[in-house]
């Protein structure tokens, strides 16, 4: 698993879900989780998520802390679980260092009261099973209440690298907790 | 998925999670979640955690509140990140009923500061995996500083019941999820 | 698993086996098995099947009842056994109707006599596997000598619904078959 | 595939379950079907099934053609399709030699109206998945009321070397027909 | 697994990697390995290697012998290791017939010094995993130093036949071998 | 991926198949080989190849180089690609160090002439695979010709090291070449 954030601002349009994006991009071969800050503008046509579309869900934010994780393997389902994980482990950086349980999940998304935080899919590619979760940095002009890093004071650079970290450090504790049981009857 | 809560008290000793005990005492056949109040004590023998078993460590409480899941596939790398979500959802229920975020997870585990909540463990039988997740109900005479639901006023069974509904909903959001996306080049 | 009966006439061309179709379509979402009457006529270069393809065969009827499935997973070997238990319980439900053991089934294909009754193909999808099988209504007009529902004085739409709703419990007695054996050793 | 029908009589005890029973006796190495006749006595702590051991359900027959099959891979959910397909094979085959529908299934039984016909099982082994289907030869003190060959007046090898070679046909079929569509999008 | 090799000359473009290649064009239904003779030249935008595209590195070679292998599944790792089998198969064949040991093999490319003799790719299409490996016959005008078969005086076409039926053998040996053992506790 | 070379000279009885044996016996967590020398001598009821079992066939040898290796997936076919690779590792650092090609394999084992080098199988447990490859360092007494380290004048320890570095390798390249490459239509 391999880590990186990306100092350059980066428009976050959908085309990040595509496979190979971290190795062409930035020579990261292999599964990866990667980060950067940018613009949030996701077309109608690019829309990953199908019930986004039926809905004209639009996609914006002015600026936001995205994540981009790629493993290579095909099991959906498998990616959808770590796709909560990541997400959960953004709520639980988030309240370390708000020290507040005013965030809330639900499914997904990361909800303070009635103001949306967050974005997140999970798809996948011919050769890969791919995530994308973004958080707010601004909350200005987004279609739907939301709030943002900046609201909260919260770096994101440094942000985005304890989530990484953390992220690496539970899929490794993962395949360690596979190796130390054994079967029952 | 079937939830149900047993009311009677059962000692947890690690034979739950031997393959179809919910169907074969309960008659709950097929991927379910179970839960029930009991004490927890499990002999070196039964330890299904080997690094439990290398370290001596003792499993021991006079109650706690159990969950015992499974799901009739075998891939346990899946059902460890099943038993994180599960894990997860006991800290959310908390800190929603103790409108704080004192409640913090390191890894599989929840903490009160230094006070240990939980313990828990995913392993397969020929058939199934299993997750066991405890959470301590007392807190008196436990091998290590712990706290309970005791201590915090909380309702074994309505907590019980919240985590099994919520569990299972997601579940079915992660089937639900898998069929929404569209795939990427 | 979702079932439902379209009422509306449907021209089959093979599109309907693209992913998601009945989700956008009839905002279906998960595993499901949707069936309507339509004309059939799919051209070379939307043949699935590659044999059928090589021969230049003709896929047309005037009027066919069709199913279409879609399993949220990857495995093409096992959709293709969905498949085979789909045309069964379709032979079945007729021979129930004719009180006759005339019907015959010949790989994925049923034969009255020598003539044929439907046809039936397995494909997968980025994110799913899918069946089409459909049966003619009418038999006039059609490549081969055929029979159809008319012909039996059947009804499309009653039919559909026993061929679903069997298709719907076999699939949960799979999952449940599944969770009532111990393992062998 | 390899297929063999055995002449001696044999006892079916549940214990050709075990893997590698073909392979051990009679040096059939892979996947197999085996056929042969032989009364059949399943004691309660052999029942593979836990639904019959929780009714004290009686498995006996004095006379029974055994079907034993053997798939090296471990995917249960896949092996029950194909024991389906067994049971298909065997009503079809029933069918064809009485020229009559009077032959019902029911999930995975046949009945000739309230009269049983078969018994059969799926299940795992560590290395592998396996089939068990019986059909009477004689329907006399049968625990339920059933129907068996001799009143059908049909030759158990005959009937069985049919079944084991459509059998092996359907699964050729199969593989094949996974390797004849495109994917689509 | 079908095996065949072809006596026409036919440039290898990658193409000959889409699924069913060796269908539409030989009539070869199924898992397949296929042989023929060639020139190799692999445009950028046809490459399949993105670490070869992003070096700009050309595949080019006057005349190759082409192994062209398809198997109807989707484990991209698998595969990569019968490509790593293919490729082991081909040293040996080679050091059987020149009697030495100058052909050593790095990863999954064969040189005799600091020349090369191979190249070699593992991908997936949607409905199956596929396997190009090639050796020089001309080590002529190739962009890096090679060696070809002509140096060596040995006949491609007699080569490939004992690779194919190698690679056949060992293949039904791994079928096999899953079948031979019992499994541990 | 951990690779331990063991001092201690360990009796190899084919108990070290058993699961986590590495990580019970050198606190080895999660995927391994490990290495050591010691005689071999495998009981008839220990024997795990039940062809040899059949044919009475003797494991044994005074003194070999072994390799115990495990991974915690269920994956048998896959594994025996592995343990392919395995022992093709070991030709080949065997034919670098004698400058010879006069090491050839069939099928998994090594031969010098009819001089056997190896015994090797792969197995499951309930949590993983493994693989034994064994190499003779003695020669002497064996119940078939053999040929040994000691007669090619090799260091069991630094040919051990080679091997698993090289394996070590070899799999980092097969995650590696898993995300390097596009799918193809």
């Amino acid at each position: 698993m391999k880590t990186q954030f990306i100092p350059e601002t980066i428009l976050y349009t959908g085309d990040q879900l595509c496979s190979h994006w971290a190795y062409e991009q930035y020579d990261l071969q292999g599964d990866s989780i990667v980060s950067f800050v940018g613009p949030c503008d996701v077309g109608k046509e690019k829309l990953v998520d199908l019930a986004d579309r039926k809905r004209n869900k639009i996609i914006y934010s002015e600026s936001m802390l995205h994540f981009i994780v790629e493993h290579f393997d095909l099991d959906l389902e498998k990616t959808i679980f770590r796709q909560k994980l990541l997400v959960v482990i953004l709520m639980e950086k988030l309240m370390n260092r708000l020290h507040s349980s005013v965030i809330q999940r639900f499914g997904d998304d990361l909800f303070d009261g009635d103001r949306k935080l967050t974005v997140s899919i999970a798809t996948l590619t011919p050769v890969s099973t791919k995530i994308h979760a973004g958080i707010n940095i601004s909350s200005q002009n987004t279609p739907v209440k939301t709030r943002g890093l900046i609201d909260y004071g919260l770096d994101p650079r440094e942000l985005a690298e304890a989530v990484m970290n953390q992220y690496e450090v539970e899929l490794m504790q993962t395949l360690m907790a596979r190796a130390k049981v054994r079967g029952m009857p």
